[in-house]
């Protein structure tokens, strides 16, 4: 059995966007060395967070608009309020949002391959960017 | 140390339905041969996902109506103009209700048994049945 | 490899209550000599979640403010009513407020600590306290 951390940078490019990670999530694979196990990628970040669906822009764009309803940007969040709070970045919309998503996500490898079903992806889905981000990804199998 | 993948075929019968899968992840611990680890659920689809939660009727169809408010049928969505989009289903409503479960759901294993707490169940979410359904079933302990 | 499972008890004191536990889970996992590998904590109740997220006063407020706004505790949901449900506790809300969090959060162990990004905490998310409340805790690794 083998364990192995590694660190995957990634750099992201606006206020919020949906990234398709899963190509950098099959070269982790492809050179972690582990046949069968699991992959677990874990977000460093708490305005980026992780997802596990389709990635066609229509759906983005729904997934987009959706988030800006059940979140709205200019409510008086405490988070956004020098009175309450010292974070300048006024990111509470962000933090809320990142709610619908996960933290981490923990895929099976079979036989070297990464498990994923067909209309599948690996998505980051940073709430606060543009920044610079990166996921821990961490193997466990033979 | 071992690891085992299987697949857990399921159909699903309504549009949208919350489904007890428990009694299906106890007989694939059971037949695992797996003492002590975890094992993961992994939905192969992009609108149906798992969840674990009291399986109640009546909470059931409080979260069925929570769905409904949250995520409106009606909307004018991407994913569903043939404009943006080249899926025939027009369910982005299921996508979007997908957000709120889970891709996937890793569970112990003490003394070959699953561990959940007296009201758990596991629960696969279906958002846009009927359908067969896959889920991949991943094994990794002693 | 080994893996053990043990049993975190918490005591929640407030109806609905984001609680930082994150110095019980690094000794967790500093007393459980597991070097590198995975630590999965583990709800055993339906209306008790994790969450790893920021924990600041102001955004928990937020927090608070957001699971109110988007499932209401007053409207006639049917887990609430005697006709439907034998549950006294009416505590549909609390119920449909966990959908947000994760039953389960599994944190990558490396060289012995918990690995985290600096603003990250791990959160237990009580929605229908106060009460004792359980998590079990389950280690992969060598």
């Amino acid at each position: 059995m083998k364990t192995k951390l590694e660190t995957l940078a990634l750099k992201t490019e606006e206020k919020q966007q949906l990234i398709n990670i899963t190509s950098k999530v099959r070269e982790a694979v492809g050179s972690s060395g582990i046949r069968n196990g699991f992959i677990g990628l874990f977000s460093q970040h708490t305005t980026a967070a992780l997802l596990v669906s389709e990635f066609q822009n229509a759906l983005l764009d729904d997934i987009h608009g959706f988030l800006g309803r059940i979140v709205e940007d200019d409510r008086a969040y405490r988070h956004n309020s020098p009175e309450f709070s010292d974070c300048d970045r006024k990111n509470a919309a962000s933090h809320l949002r990142i709610l619908l998503f996960n933290y981490s996500v923990v895929l099976p490898v079979c036989e070297g391959e990464l498990v994923l079903g067909q209309f599948q992806s690996v998505i980051l889905a940073e709430m606060d960017g543009p920044r610079e981000r990166s996921l821990k990804v961490q193997f466990i199998g033979q």
